[in-house]
């Protein structure tokens, strides 16, 4: 299969910037292709660009089945996405079947399960998604929130990938993420590198597209699970795989890098539960999400 | 239609408790009927005495969805559980419809809609669920949280429905839910009952069920959405609609009361997350749940 961002004519507005020529990596990975015999099927491709080791990212997953129900749903904007990860996704293609819920006025509601074909050519579910659309941009500016930004050093004193100690984003070669983000750090999350985790279970960083496609609130959902794992911070060393993720998209992000804070709490009985606040440039509290995760075994 | 539960066989181990003849409000009230045609769909009724005001309460709403899904899942416990609520339900009869998304030896994942039908004879869908269901004895002991339980006073130092001021739990003939529930909050979070809401946004207190029915990882998807709302505490005033909860039930709860603390950090643009904490005696964090739900207009 080709790559199905190579079927679009360049210029379409939803693969482009305001400028009309820049096609991002983050669009053209999401991309998603509707079957000319049943609009509410599309066909994708997992890009290995979005991979940890052999896995794809479940943020950029849950952001392409959002891209699908965006184009299904008269509302555009995700409001509250829940993802149930079912079996591990692959580089490759993928189909994406989608279901419109409810539509109502001010909201509306679908689902998306992402389809990989297996090596006997049977279907097998990859992702379940259930979310409500709406108009972000019609929500109110009253904001009385008790939740404060992270406190984060400078951009310039934070800890990109290329000035990173061995073992901050693992290696590069198993990594095609950290070659799409510029994510820098707070050096004071990632005594885990030099085997000194604090133990506290928080990580916090500067993100941006490393293309530098401003943010939009399919980008937001890729940003709440784009982090080093808190399990990390909590001396715990190999893969956490996500379980579940649900996201709150409460307001379209203003232009420039987001800063994102993960905590965990609640490490028992071998899972743990993720919490991932994003907040743009303008203070607003742009996303809250929780992930339960299966927490590593190995110590660190 | 009839009740459901007057159909039932007294002693089926399922709506009694371990002494074999007590049938509990909450196991009548939220008993399926698997349809003889069809063993992935249930009949239902959704019972006037879990209602506030007209509508019927979204705690109990997920865990009847849920018991139907411990019916079609070889792992009946709920794990992760998160419900899209679509329509307002009404006390009366109703359908569950349930699909087997995909099943593990250790997690299997399900999805149901709870329909109720019109007075045009057309089914409306109330609320989608999808689940991931385990065996919650099999976790480890393990627990290295963070998290630490409320600290409440004693339950007879708490706030009652028999004692409480006007307000707090609202009219007794609105409110079905308050005889089901032994509800006991906190006096330094009911302020708002007198006119004086904290602004905090927290709400806890101790809950059991009212008829002595011991909990368990069912009833803990009820006691994340039974308190008053956090809006309260913010100065709001009327009702707070759910549009998404998610649930991730952690451990089996001990015998006893359970600690339940909500709280709301992010109330913006019209809406608020809410999150709870479930706490059994043996203080573990049994349950972790954030709902999405619409802010009140009215200042209280």
């Amino acid at each position: 299969m080709t790559h199905p961002a190579a079927e679009l004519p360049l210029g379409a507005s939803e693969f482009t910037s305001e400028s009309g020529a820049f096609t991002s990596e983050f669009d053209r990975d999401t991309a998603v292709i509707a079957r000319t015999d049943d609009p509410f099927v599309f066909d994708t491709e997992f890009s290995a660009g979005w991979t940890i080791g052999k896995g794809v990212n479940g943020g950029y997953l849950i952001a392409l089945a959002d891209r699908a129900l965006g184009r299904v749903l008269p509302h555009r904007d995700p409001f509250s996405v829940s993802a149930y990860y079912l079996t591990p996704s692959l580089p490759g293609p993928a189909v994406v079947r989608t279901e419109v819920v409810r539509t109502g006025r001010t909201m509306s509601t679908g689902q998306a399960s992402l389809f990989q074909t297996d090596d006997d050519g049977n279907e097998v579910e990859r992702l379940r998604v259930v979310a409500h659309h709406r108009d972000l941009a019609g929500l109110t500016d009253d904001v009385r929130t008790s939740a404060t930004a992270p406190a984060l050093p400078p951009v310039e004193r934070c800890v990109g990938a290329e000035t990173a100690p061995g073992g901050v984003f693992g290696s590069k070669a198993s990594n095609g993420l950290i070659d799409r983000l510029d994510l820098r750090l707070d050096p004071a999350t990632v005594g885990w590198a030099l085997g000194d985790p604090s133990g506290k279970g928080v990580i916090r960083g500067w993100l941006r597209l490393a293309d530098g496609r401003e943010n939009d609130p399919l980008s937001v959902l890729l940003a709440t699970d784009v982090l080093p794992p808190t399990a990390f911070d909590l001396g715990l060393n190999g893969w956490v795989p996500t379980l579940e993720l649900t996201v709150h998209v409460r307001a379209i992000p203003s232009p420039g890098p987001l800063r994102v804070e993960i905590s965990t709490r609640n490490l028992a009985g071998g899972f743990l539960e993720e919490d991932a606040e994003v907040w743009d440039s303008a203070d607003r509290l742009v996303a809250q999400s929780r992930q339960l995760a299966k927490a590593p075994g190995r110590v660190r």
